[in-house]
């Protein structure tokens, strides 16, 4: 697995996120705007197509992020020298149409929109593998019994099928969410103040350079500029909360499940979960990940949110602030579901233990229905509350202090009782109805996806 | 205007969403669960009719908020007092119907999907009066020039159209949001830990039961409980924290507009915008209350973003720990666009300040696209830069400084100058194309919205 | 225990602080001021005394919150409107003495300053309570073994002493920071920008005034006014997270102790942590209501933290949203450790099945370390690793696994093997030690607190 | 100034922070941590000082990052390979000294506490050149008029050199909170689970290896592990964040200073601020930087109080989450403090356009303080405000309005009303006083700093 190398991006920047978000990145997508604008001025008539030649070659590549970045102070972005050094490979002749109509917030917005799609199809991938590997775990174990557990107590039993089910609606949930802001991320130009003022066109050639400069990068076009309106970031912003969110609580219930006294699952994966000092240590290492890198989402999330509030035409720190949380975002997200997508491939599922692990309570609903016609729906709970209450003090099983409560075992048929309490014929009601509507969702092609 | 009543009501629970989302409003939501539940038990054939017809009779109302939050400490929740005592109101023979094969997390969820139903209903009709505002100063305004700002310094000119037309974008996006989750809110409904195992209907019927009740609440049908994965609720988050920095952004705007060294615009509402001291202040009371109200948003979409991590089948803590977050997000997203459109309705436009505050700096970037041809794109850029950091550094005009200038004085025919450095010619570029587009996307009918 | 009252404040709004924060204990705050002003007026001789006894009379108590509140929306805070209901109950002559060179900013943080010193009072009762019942805890289990858990896994064994003392250092920790915040929350008094310019007072006088104020509500007097320098907020903000995330740590400590799997720890209270469809349940509603509750803090924090951002000398609504998410803060944190405190007073430990759940494998780290000095630090843990690995593979014993293997069993004493994987002799290092100096530092008075 | 390099740290990785913080930098923390240890062993015996030596140089430095770092992801931290790199350099009987008693925790903990303080001690070196200048600043304008502006509408006047006072209380203020914080991060030492089983030593050994490993690394001593108990992160993260968001708000106030049509203060850095597209551009790019790096604060400061929340001796992922938002937020608010010092170095006051911005207005609680004795109170605000409302609107001057109401000008003397409205006797009250008590709090050795 890709990660973004130095001392933790093994560990908190796994995944090909990190690498499409890194400085190069930037730096590729800074020069593939300024490509694509170029293009679209040829496209409509607003540049020479030798001039733009000369710019599609200058915008290759080749320029040095440290030198750029260096320069950056000065004028609180990149884009400014990188302007520069572009224009300094160039004749003068052909600078007039460099960067032309455009502010550096146009450059930089439209070049984040583009490291974000890049960034958003990778996860996808891992998104995509994560999904498959819930829909073979929901339709292998559909019928297999698990304890099922509320406020973390056992409670009545379900299957593991619906419980990957259940994280499978988490993930084609996320992946629809991306995929639908993915579609719909716009590139930016509105030259200084939105208003597109420094080119000859008139407003038909305007309207058209914005549509040509869309169509060359791929990217959504907006009405208008959205220099100070920055719904498009917190569209992302929404979006990877949500993958990482729910990468996150599925990686929590892998680390619930793995606890030494649950042990239905584990990772096994070997070379991996190891500790400096316990050598006996197994740790469920992928899915702790996971959730070190879901835990930085909500702060950022909240970040990008609070920089909806721009001043006027363009922030005055504002924009600025957006670029890092953005980026650490986007990475976050990204080493969040890589590693469940190893955690996922790594997984041993104990089915037997599952089984075996099934309390005898948890068909106290069950009895309360049977005795609900009898006694009504408050007295049936109560008596049957009495009961596991009792049982639990005196550390006898629930059965026995079912049939040996008098009032019990007068309205219940003892043969009813042992039915409900054998774990071979645990009730897991309607878990594969909701297992099969699950992965039926999943197999149906997404609706197509309209721009919000 | 209404308001949440109290002592801060006025100020920070502007709107019908405070009343929408008070105690009283949540009681009423989970009674309306509970006879949509029985209505779709009665539609299904899992429960008689005269059962149902007294539950619905129980479920209309009449029940103390007070005793049934002072009873919910021991479940820690409200729904497990107040089926005991909407059981109190039946014959026991009915309570068996009563929130049948519900758990208590399927009642509360429900509630609160109406609760924000009803909620972004509210919402919307400010929202709505909002944007047909904005709509109206786009036209009206669409060619009266404006100083653009960025980075809080002067830019080049823009028209004031332009400026209400990026902000009516805002607000169709976040209504698009905003209809687009409200449209998507589920139903809960999966028993205990998500089997649905409580009732005696088979698969096909609890399927219909499912369906049903969906129809009965008007929410949507999910694939199976989502107890667990709270997509439902981090939608809303993302949702509502976008209309409230929308608002937010908007305000922050007119309250930049109002200060007393701009006042291009100001707020005009008899009796509002005292101070306690100073009485000459008429401050933008409604800009400000906005502002107030949606800073509290990034933080309680953190917190709803967070709590996508759920334990197991129902989480300990994480669940309970929603329901004030939501209701807060709710108010004051509500409340700050309340208070936008009072903002809004008592807006004064000063066009002739705005056209006197244009400075003839602003035509710099036309200047330097004068010399471009000449000298090439920075050396023409560093030219003007230089002109004009001399102007500022002497005091003298930057016309003067322009035409004292040897270098521009032989490349600049003046009389361009002097056409560029009018003011009442400013060259506001494509304001008003990009005004026309925000007003016809305006009024294009929505797509129709797809659930992601 | 108190509660908030309404629909949630059994659960959410738990303890003495909801009542402290209530809108009616804000207005006596308000009132407060107003007279601890008048009597510092009256001490420094800028006041009558007969105008002052006035003004104390009518801030005695008897307005409506209702209609305070809703004539607050006019200026934007309850101060403008309240002053004139109290001015309607003086003569004119005594007037000019009411609110006498404050303005509205000056009250309002005042008695927000009141509220949250009341609060902590209440706050700290809860957490004294809280230390106590761990220090009891501390005690009476020091030599008590238990699994120790890292990374959800079992590790090598400790003590529930020492997991106790553990909790205790967090818990004395933070009533040492609320402490000090409580100590330092100031008064505010500026006048309309900070100047003190609004009475006849003299340079002298002006500090004489703000000294009495000080000392008439017994809050610390700053250097200067803090209307748009807001860091008595954010030191709030501060410790009162801190202690919110300690009683949440704790708690979910209790929640996983408490798990089905685990049940090493049980909170029994009759009455309590039934479910409304599983009547087995005995859910650790205390704990989970610690963590519902906690769980809002750090959204708060956030907010509070970004109000800082003031503008000049009153921030443009940054102030007035400070408002609601510092009560939610108060209240919060309130209910979580009110809630850890009953949650405390009714846990039930379990030394058997803590004992008895010790697992062999927790001594592979004491094994590695006899290893050592044959095999070097690294080949030694390696050894061990395998063995355990092979062990857990195979579903044997860890003691048999090491006794099989050629190596480990030529170096390694069969004696002391045995030794160490007795549970009985579970090797708990020095927990005894640590349980000892938490105690100690826990019976030591504190630290004498300096203004930070 | 330094920068973290790369594409974005010249804009927002400002100052010595970005490298005290770097991968390098905490690796080689990670050494320092080992090399204290091994001489604590060797202080109280527990390691033969050969060893112990060897050990100290093989801890001097030169290990890959990008090694060390690509195989931290088998076992979630970069200690585990870090501490088999080490032993690879050593003679097999010295690697029994090697990481002694440690978890990797510990040495991660500890790590992170030495990159605390050094980055501490950077900030420190800014925010004390911030101090400085806004000490002068407040010193030379002590008595300099300018507008006081609340809720961004100009008020009563005050001076400048009382709002660079205000600034210095908030700047004196964090550093306080900082120095208070450094003074008491501790190290981490417990072991596998805090009991410190893993050496021969006996309690008396123990506790005094604990002091000598506090002494070795300059930290403070825990009273025991706080591997789950994480408040040194908190207070960390409580001062970071003020530190921020006062540079924050003092950035702000810069930011509206500046704009152009108030142009009350600028940068002035020859080369800086310039702008890609408008060549007449000066925008005041260091504050707009500060508000850059500070706003990423809040988010970050939430995220680590989330992480309070440890499950058991180990959190499983919140430990691991910490890192990069403790690191992020190190270096933005370095780079924000680093920004600010900037700023003010290149701050040009303009004290004329202070003092003519004054306006007449401003007077008007001061007539209504004349009108007070008359009126009483209330009606004396209101007709000042009527008066003032009139003026407004009709666009006639206060003065003239004011001697054209009957009732007010029977009232006032007009000498008094003339002297009250000449700006060059504007009233700024007591602003001198709390420039003096602003600057001798300043210059007053700081209290010695308990432990909190």
């Amino acid at each position: 697995m890709a990660s973004s190398g130095g001392l933790f991006g093994a560990v908190l920047g796994r995944g090909a996120a990190a690498a499409r978000t890194s400085d190069v990145a930037v730096l590729q997508a800074l020069l593939d705007t300024q490509a694509a604008l170029a293009r679209a001025h040829a496209a409509v008539g607003s540049a020479p197509a030798a001039a733009v030649a000369l710019i599609l070659q200058a915008c290759e590549g080749g320029y040095d992020v440290a030198a750029v970045g260096a320069a950056a102070g000065a004028g609180g972005n990149p884009v400014v020298p990188l302007v520069r050094e572009i224009g300094h490979r160039l004749p003068t002749s052909a600078t007039a149409y460099l960067h032309l109509g455009a502010t550096s917030q146009d450059v930089m917005d439209t070049a984040w929109m583009l490291v974000a799609r890049r960034s958003l199809t990778a996860l996808d991938d891992d998104l995509a593998a994560v999904a498959a590997a819930l829909a073979t775990l929901a339709d292998r174990h559909r019928d297999d019994v698990v304890t099922g557990r509320t406020l973390l107590q056992a409670a009545t039993p379900t299957t593991f099928g619906l419980v990957a089910a259940t994280w499978l609606t988490g993930v084609d949930g996320v992946r629809a969410r991306l995929s639908t802001v993915g579609a719909t991320l716009p590139v930016q130009l509105g030259g200084a103040v939105g208003t597109l003022a420094a080119t000859d066109l008139d407003d038909a050639g305007t309207a058209a350079l914005l549509a040509a400069f869309a169509a060359e990068t791929g990217l959504a076009e907006p009405v208008l500029a959205w220099h100070a309106m920055r719904l498009p970031i917190t569209d992302l912003a929404g979006a990877l909360g949500a993958a990482a969110g729910v990468a996150g609580t599925i990686a929590h219930d892998v680390v619930l499940f793995a606890q030494t006294e649950v042990a239905e699952l584990r990772e096994h994966a070997p070379g991996r979960g190891g500790s400096s000092t316990m050598p006996h240590k197994a740790n469920p290492i992928a899915a702790i990940s996971v959730r070190a890198s879901a835990m930085r989402a909500p702060g950022l999330v909240a970040t990008l949110f609070a920089a909806l509030d721009s001043e006027h035409q363009r922030a005055a720190g504002g924009w600025h602030g957006e670029w890092l949380p953005l980026r650490d975002l986007l990475c976050c997200t990204g080493s969040a579901v890589s590693w469940l997508r190893e955690s996922l491939d790594s997984l041993v599922v104990d089915v037997g233990r599952m089984r075996g692990g099934v309390e005898p309570t948890s068909a106290a609903e069950a009895v309360a229905g049977l005795l609900t016609p009898h006694l009504g729906r408050e007295a049936a709970h109560d008596l049957v509350a009495r009961v596991a209450s009792a049982a639990l003090a005196d550390g006898r099983p629930f059965a026995q202090a079912l049939v040996s409560d008098p009032q019990a075992a007068q309205l219940l048929d003892p043969g009813q009782v042992d039915r409900l309490l054998d774990p071979a014929r645990a009730d897991v009601g309607h878990a594969g109805l909701f297992v099969d509507r699950a992965l039926a969702a999943h197999a149906a092609p997404p609706p197509a996806q309209e721009t919000p």
